[in-house]
């Protein structure tokens, strides 16, 4: 039977509590009590063995004797009974089970059980081991947690119980509403991508917020999340930022790709605007409450503190945005009102004397100014005015302004705790977000700008997939063969021809079985040569000395790869020499050293890669991550975010290098990725990029011991982007597949 | 006359109001109300030739009139007046004027004629244009400020008087009392330094709190300052980080050196503390509240909820800080009173139902750990338990500790809004801080670990001046050699004979007037060679095409001279060609490109600057600042702040370099700032670098076209620690100079 959707949590008729409770301080005590005291309006059913009588509730012994089948059930027995009742509701026809039940875990199998339950009548389980659900527009409350947030447009999925009830609480103090607030808990049937889906469909909310530890099945995911942020702002916390990645890795590129950078790069790909603290969750909602859009970058400053204005500008230099050029009109009408000693430009100082008058009128001209997309209204206490006025001076121009169609995002900052609770809810009543400190105002317009770029980057074109056909027969012999001999590691001049069956340029390198092949090979290439050392146990030939550059002729080779071999054998003495790789050396010369890569995370799949190459690309830790499938626009967007690109843009007389090229070899790796699942880690390293040309100097690449499957990931941005375009067309919204029925 | 000890401000026994007033809403009236509301219980006297009758103070037509010297006087009239009324003031007796009018300006004469009206009697002046002046240990309110803070423990020095009300406000509802609120105005007279002196020897005061726009008397600033900081914390917050800089500068250091970095390498020597944001500030003085001190870095986390607690973790691995060990002994104990499920580990989670009383048994445990030096405290609000209640339980234990002489650091985190209105109080009464988020906590920490390294950094030897006789003939010879032809800029030959003196390794090279005399200097040095363009007219010579490198004969170099020649004469036809420096090219190989660098800043005079250089310098702007003069293990920390000095360090098989060459170097530049106030700008760049040597390959340096007086900065290093070591020592405190006879 095919699972039941997730819409009938927003709005059901009906409700079951299994295991609820009037034992004082239980979770089926305060479940009930929150769920009798939300003021929802359907009948609410209590099943319990024991007979309960309960203001606003109905019992019945056992869920058989349930008069109707209620959309969603809420359970709170023990671990031990869930899956019994879980089979039972499904029997009964519900649609959505809410478990707060913790302990089923996987080791004491109760949760495969579960699942197991669920599976014949299609029941959709959210936790077990969360907080609850809520969803104050149906007034209901199906949750233990404390307070009881009012109806609004900001959705909450937290995968940390405990944060759910510190944002509720945050939130109401702030006049903020939700349209509903999630703890999945462990999420061992719905996950992100399920809500984010029902969140993105749901007409009450405006914004969708996210607290997240990990994600279970990132294909769904992402496309859940590029689907919404296409028509809603996706606003999530990562935690996990200090956590050390632990993976075994043997690539620079698995090095330095670490598990958050990779969700912080997934995020950016999927349109979900990341913040890095629970303050900027905050201050992120705080500033979307209104459902505003930013048309632009460009900011005014409206303040009657000149040092709080300077403040402003000061943060806004972190956060992002530009600030807006006043017009001569505007400037004109603003010294028509304004006193003598105010600032003439933006920051525009009222000075300290301000008036609530003052305020509106230099409001009204502000906001009315083409050339200004948001304005900052900032207000330092003064015994001069009062604090209520002066909101009420702003709100009124706000209002006013909306009124002819004005409709631009206000930002209010009043300094001082008795200044903001005497101006806040006047603030808040014209939908104007406040905020106490300039530089928490400024974040908050950063989060405004970066919602604005989030979506702009979903509307570009979606990323193709470019199979390459006979790339993909020659690495599939190369790998073969490799594994053939038990090796998960291709040699350099494997991983040369690989590199060059996808058109990366390489440089011309053979492989000497034996010190005595050297001087013929060198005969079929231009000196001077580079010598380098082919073991399927040394990854990084730099630190064992298996590198030497620089040899002018044949018996210099040969010296030296004698020498390299008496090195080896003292220092790894149970390393097998395969060989040496003989090539032509590239001098440095003016070049720039990159690298490119992709490796594996444990999440999302396959990563590339690029930034600072050569021996201590480690040690620079200047690269910028991407996921596969990615365009040249991506490509290019990706090389930017880098250190490096300063240097390769050309300065001085030094020439721009060829991004181009490096924007090609981007895209091969993308192809790698897509077309090779047993590629797991691939280093280019150094990419020798100078004014004309790219070329790999060097390259390692390791694959799985067995052929893998494709990734699932990687393999359907068109499915990915129709649904985009299905979500954000509600006409559409029914023909969209399920997302269960996905990946 | 010598003027008064400001001392008499944060104790008067009598003060007059000059320009009092009844007019409801006027500055004069709303300072004469928050003096008599303020508690000041000595009398108050009001001037003002209209007859006043305000209870609570003594009307008077006329200063002469006054029956005793108030030694406190607040003036609140016309800006016109105040000369007049500061002779007055100073002829009655009047030790200090707090002037809040306005419009007292250099281009209207009447600063100046204030300041000569103040200097027969030795009248400290605050102001004009300030927000006045508050001693809440004496009931003093001598301000037009909204609200009125409670006596405690912070000082506040503002340069902007908006903030000051803001600040004040947002103490009053943290329970955060103030020990000074001084708005400075514009600082005609008494300015940032002589107050954190005032401060530094006010034992009401723990911690100072600055809010600076610019530092008027850099080296009384610098000297109060350090000696201030060595006996309690010093907090600033600098605006302006956003100015464009502005100045015309003809070096790469000059460039690199913006006002706001040397700022903040300025507060760093003198033991400030800076924040970047005005929430920062807020954060430090509620973290300073309780005057606790860190012994170490290891902070302990408590919590009820695990994501709450990563999400702290996230946070201090910005804010810095070591994530305790918890020893064998604590981890027993603590698992003989938490629940099966708590985390056996740091951070220590007490499970989502942890009770008041299982936070104080695990407080009790962490904090008797000696291998925790701080802990932090954070509650979720749940449904299960009341958050005063756990406050409570985290007060008891706290205070506990304390009896037993267990003095730590704990620091608060209640989430959520209700949460912390109920804790908060319970929490203030412990003197424990609290912050409503991780991140907002974290910070907190950090700000205490910073106070502890910026009083360590204070603790070190004084730097040393190490005149270098011989080095400074050498140099002023070639300095007015320059001179004595109009030029401000030396050659490549003189600047680095003046290197050589200092004890910097040059490449040898020599000057060829023309290119006749290529062959002849060729002859004289080892190939291959370098040629570069001489002219007074161009700096960056690369820039113009006027450097040539790796010319491998003297026929070579004759022909990249001329080719130089042509070129520079087609796109620079007004430059002068002095001729052409002609080295020795040593071949970049395996070294590093450092800069090694001295600017003027117009603030604190003489900045050096170390980073990566080459031709780049500009691109990669990696780079630290350092004040003169400075020791080697100053020079040495100075170098470890860039990204370059990673790849400095040694890497998978290449060996350290010469970083006590670079130290060397550093060293050099310092002495040639203290040596030669002459030289304003100087370059040494590329400075190669490699494991076994340091070399100047080329340098620049631009004199002043006057001889300079020596830097009233750089020059009493000593002077400055014996002040430090005074203020320290109580009982030296009266010798001490007075800080307005210094520099």
């Amino acid at each position: 039977m095919s699972p039941y959707n997730l819409a009938a949590l927003l709005s059901p008729t009906s409700l079951a509590v299994i295991g609820g409770s009037d034992a004082p301080g239980s979770v089926g005590q305060v479940v009930v009590e929150n769920l009798v005291s939300g003021g929802f309006t359907g009948p609410i059913y209590l099943v319990n063995p024991r007979p309960l009588s309960i203001a606003g509730t109905r019992w019945k012994a056992t869920i058989a004797e349930l008069p109707e089948a209620p959309e969603l059930a809420v359970v709170a027995v023990p671990a031990a009974a869930v899956p019994q009742v879980i089979a039972d509701l499904g029997a009964a026809g519900v649609k959505i089970a809410v478990i707060l039940s913790a302990g089923l875990t996987q080791a004491n199998g109760l949760r495969e059980a579960m699942l197991q339950a669920a599976r014949p009548s299609g029941l959709r389980i959210i936790g077990p081991n969360g907080l609850g659900f809520l969803a104050p527009h149906a007034g209901l409350n199906a949750s233990f947690a404390r307070g009881a947030p009012q109806p609004g447009g900001l959705a909450l999925i937290s995968q940390s119980g405990a944060l759910v009830s510190g944002l509720i609480d945050w939130a109401t103090t702030r006049q903020l509403g939700f349209s509903g607030v999630v703890s999945v808990g462990d999420m061992a049937e719905v996950d992100l991508g399920d809500l984010i889906d029902l969140f993105a469909a749901d007409p009450h909310t405006d914004a969708i917020l996210l607290y997240i530890e990990g994600v279970t099945n990132p294909a769904k995911f992402m496309s859940a999340a590029r689907a919404a942020a296409r028509v809603k702002p996706v606003i999530a916390l990562k935690a996990g930022r200090s956590a050390a990645s632990g993976k075994a890795v043997r690539s620079h590129t698995g090095a330095l790709a670490g598990a958050y950078d990779v969700h912080a790069c997934a995020f950016e790909r999927a349109g979900i605007v990341q913040v890095e603290t629970l303050t900027d969750l905050f201050d992120a909602a705080a500033a979307l409450r209104a459902g505003q859009a930013l048309a632009g970058d460009r900011l005014s400053i409206v303040t009657n503190g000149g040092g709080a204005g300077i403040l402003a500008l000061d943060a806004m230099a972190s956060a992002g945005g530009d600030l807006a050029e006043l017009g001569t009109e505007t400037l004109t009408r603003l010294e028509a009102v304004l006193p003598a000693g105010w600032s003439h430009g933006n920051p525009v100082d009222l000075v300290g004397d301000a008036s609530a008058e003052r305020y509106r009128l230099a409001l009204d001209i502000i906001l009315s100014d083409p050339g200004v997309d948001a304005v900052l209204v900032m207000n330092c206490p003064t015994a001069l005015s009062k604090p209520g006025d002066i909101a009420q001076g702003v709100a009124a121009s706000v209002v006013a302004a909306r009124g002819q169609g004005i409709v631009k995002p206000v930002i209010g900052c009043w300094l001082g705790d008795a200044n903001q609770d005497a101006a806040g809810p006047i603030l808040s009543a014209a939908g104007i977000p406040m905020f106490g400190a300039p530089d928490a105002a400024a974040r908050a317009f950063g989060h405004l700008l970066a919602v604005r770029r989030a979506k702009a980057g979903l509307m570009t074109a979606p990323a193709g997939h470019d199979p390459r056909a006979d790339g993909r027969t020659v690495a599939l012999a190369l790998i073969q063969a490799a594994r053939s001999e038990g090796r998960t590691l291709l040699n350099e001049v494997e991983a040369k021809t690989l590199l060059s069956a996808y058109g990366v340029a390489t440089v011309p390198t053979r492989l000497a079985a034996g010190i005595e092949d050297i001087a013929a090979l060198c005969a079929e290439l231009a000196p001077p040569y580079a010598v380098k050392i082919v073991s399927p146990q040394i990854v990084h030939k730099s630190d064992v000395g298996g590198v030497v550059l620089d040899l002018a002729t044949a018996e210099a080779a040969i010296t030296a790869a004698t020498e390299m071999r008496a090195r080896i054998a003292k220092i790894l003495p149970e390393a097998t020499i395969t060989g040496f790789a003989v090539g032509t050396m590239i001098p440095p010369g003016r070049a720039h050293e990159l690298i490119v890569g992709l490796s594996q995370d444990a999440t999302f799949g396959p990563v590339l890669m690029v930034g600072a190459g050569g021996k201590a690309v480690e040690v620079l830790r200047d690269r910028a991550l991407g996921l596969p499938p990615l365009d040249s626009e991506r490509a290019r967007a990706m090389i930017s975010k880098t250190r490096i690109s300063r240097l390769l843009a050309g300065y001085r007389d030094e020439p721009p290098a060829d991004i181009e090229g490096v924007v090609g070899v981007v895209e091969a790796l993308s192809a790698i990725a897509v077309d090779l699942p047993d590629v797991v880690e691939l280093d280019i390293n150094p990419l020798r990029v100078d004014a004309d040309s790219v070329l790999a100097l060097d390259a390692r690449v390791v694959i799985t011991q067995e052929p893998s499957p494709p990734s699932g990931l990687v393999i359907q941005p068109a499915l990915r982007e129709q649904r985009a375009q299905s979500i954000s067309d509600p006409a559409a919204e029914e023909a969209a597949p399920h997302p269960a029925c996905r990946a």
